[in-house]
């Protein structure tokens, strides 16, 4: 399971613990996808397909959840009902950090905090080193003209674009925009007014509204960030929030357990 | 002016670098706030009140906006133009986690990496450790019944509450509440159930509406947050907001900069 993930691929294994048959205790079925984008293939299984069918959705279903965990689940199927553990390794996500200046450093900093396998590109190689980036998984002395020549980049790749000039950012998003299949995330700072000039610039190359919208521009989340490590801040919450969901509100306001809790006391005082 | 802002003060220097009275040049005006909420004290002059004052203003707006950079400035006076070099230094601001567990080293090196002055309490020795905080100013052995008696609060404090259990967070809760002057923000950590039970117990304590309104619980953004990690970077992310201003939303939907720039094509095209 564990070199699977570590190959970008995903696997989720069940386990029967307890059913009327005590013959299937201990039977196994796992769901592996050995790289990012291959086929889901089948491996074990629990005697007919009766057991096997409700049990690979289940595996499918925790697969695509990114809140899913680990655990216990009770399933009913035709043949009977099923304990099972259920184990999920979900693929490593990776963050490629195109440009290796100011904000790349708190930003390949925050991706590994996060568990991101963090790759930073630059054409300058004194700014790609092993020093500013202890925790990148790779460093790549790339000509941005061709900038993923030498990283393989899939439906789990998050993109992130801060290089240090505009025509830089330009030619790494076409590439990136063109990808297929996508990756996950692009992220491309700058200012509202460089985001524009890049658009009118992407749509005289023939690019359509539909992928132009793909790209997060400005980037990251709305918080006011100034400086390099607040910007990384921002930027490492939106890919929590691509991740895992949620709107980026601040949770007491979204919850707001203070105003339903005293609006239900007045309502209470009055009766 | 470094000293000043280590002790929890805020200070800004205005040099004069050009004027139609050449006599001027180079004279200062500096404003100091020596601790957090201490009497803004004037020192220095550029010679007259007339000078003076609106200098003094640009200042004190200066302090007050998290957005102010250092640099030139011209201004007009009853008394001619004047051409400032201002420096502003900000007052550190300071984050005290309280409970020593997962989330609070992560949540100590976010806070350290965004500048804040870290200080971890507990009332367990082997948790609060340099090993395990390595970044954090202070490192504090508290008794949870009175947990800021060795620590200095004001109005530039951040109080996280992320003890190991509601018994602890609610006593570190209501003396945090009941600080004057208040902290700047009071977070709390626990899912809806546990952040209402906290209110019930608080109103029973005759703790008003308007206090409980100021603690930020569930703590964070939302953005489905899940491991140590993912959540010290919702609360850092808070944090940066509250700093600096903004709303949460990804920058991508507040800006909406495809589509305004879109719909402009369209309206143009129509004409």
């Amino acid at each position: 399971m564990m070199s699977v993930t570590e190959g970008g691929g995903a696997a989720a294994l069940a386990v029967v613990v307890d059913s009327i048959d005590k013959n299937l205790d201990g039977r196994r079925l796992a769901l592996i996808e050995s790289t990012p984008g291959a086929e889901l293939k089948i491996h074990g299984g629990l005697g007919s397909e009766a057991l096997d069918e409700p049990v690979r959705k289940l595996m499918q279903d925790a697969l695509q959840d990114p809140r899913s965990h680990d655990g216990l689940r009770r399933i009913e199927t035709d043949a009977g009902a099923l304990e099972l553990y259920l184990e999920v390794k979900r693929a490593v996500q990776e963050l490629i950090v195109v440009g290796a200046g100011h904000i790349a450093q708190p930003m390949a900093h925050l991706g590994a905090l996060l568990g991101f396998k963090v790759t930073v590109l630059d054409d300058r190689p004194d700014f790609a080193t092993r020093e500013r980036f202890p925790e990148a998984e790779q460093l790549v002395a790339a000509d941005f003209s061709n900038p993923f020549a030498d990283v393989l980049i899939h439906s789990r790749s998050h993109i992130l674009l801060v290089t240090r000039g505009h025509k830089y950012d330009y030619e790494c998003l076409i590439r990136a925009l063109k990808m297929d299949p996508p990756p996950a995330y692009i992220g491309m700072i700058g200012s509202r007014r460089r985001v524009r000039a890049t658009y009118v610039q992407l749509l005289e190359e023939g690019i359509g509204h539909n992928l132009i919208d793909r790209i997060h521009a400005p980037v990251g989340l709305d918080i006011g960030a100034e400086t390099p490590e607040e910007i990384a801040v921002a930027v490492a919450a939106e890919l929590v929030m691509l991740r895992r969901g949620g709107t980026g509100l601040p949770l007491k306001d979204v919850e707001r357990v203070a105003e339903r809790f005293f609006s239900e006391d007045t309502v209470k005082g009055q009766t």
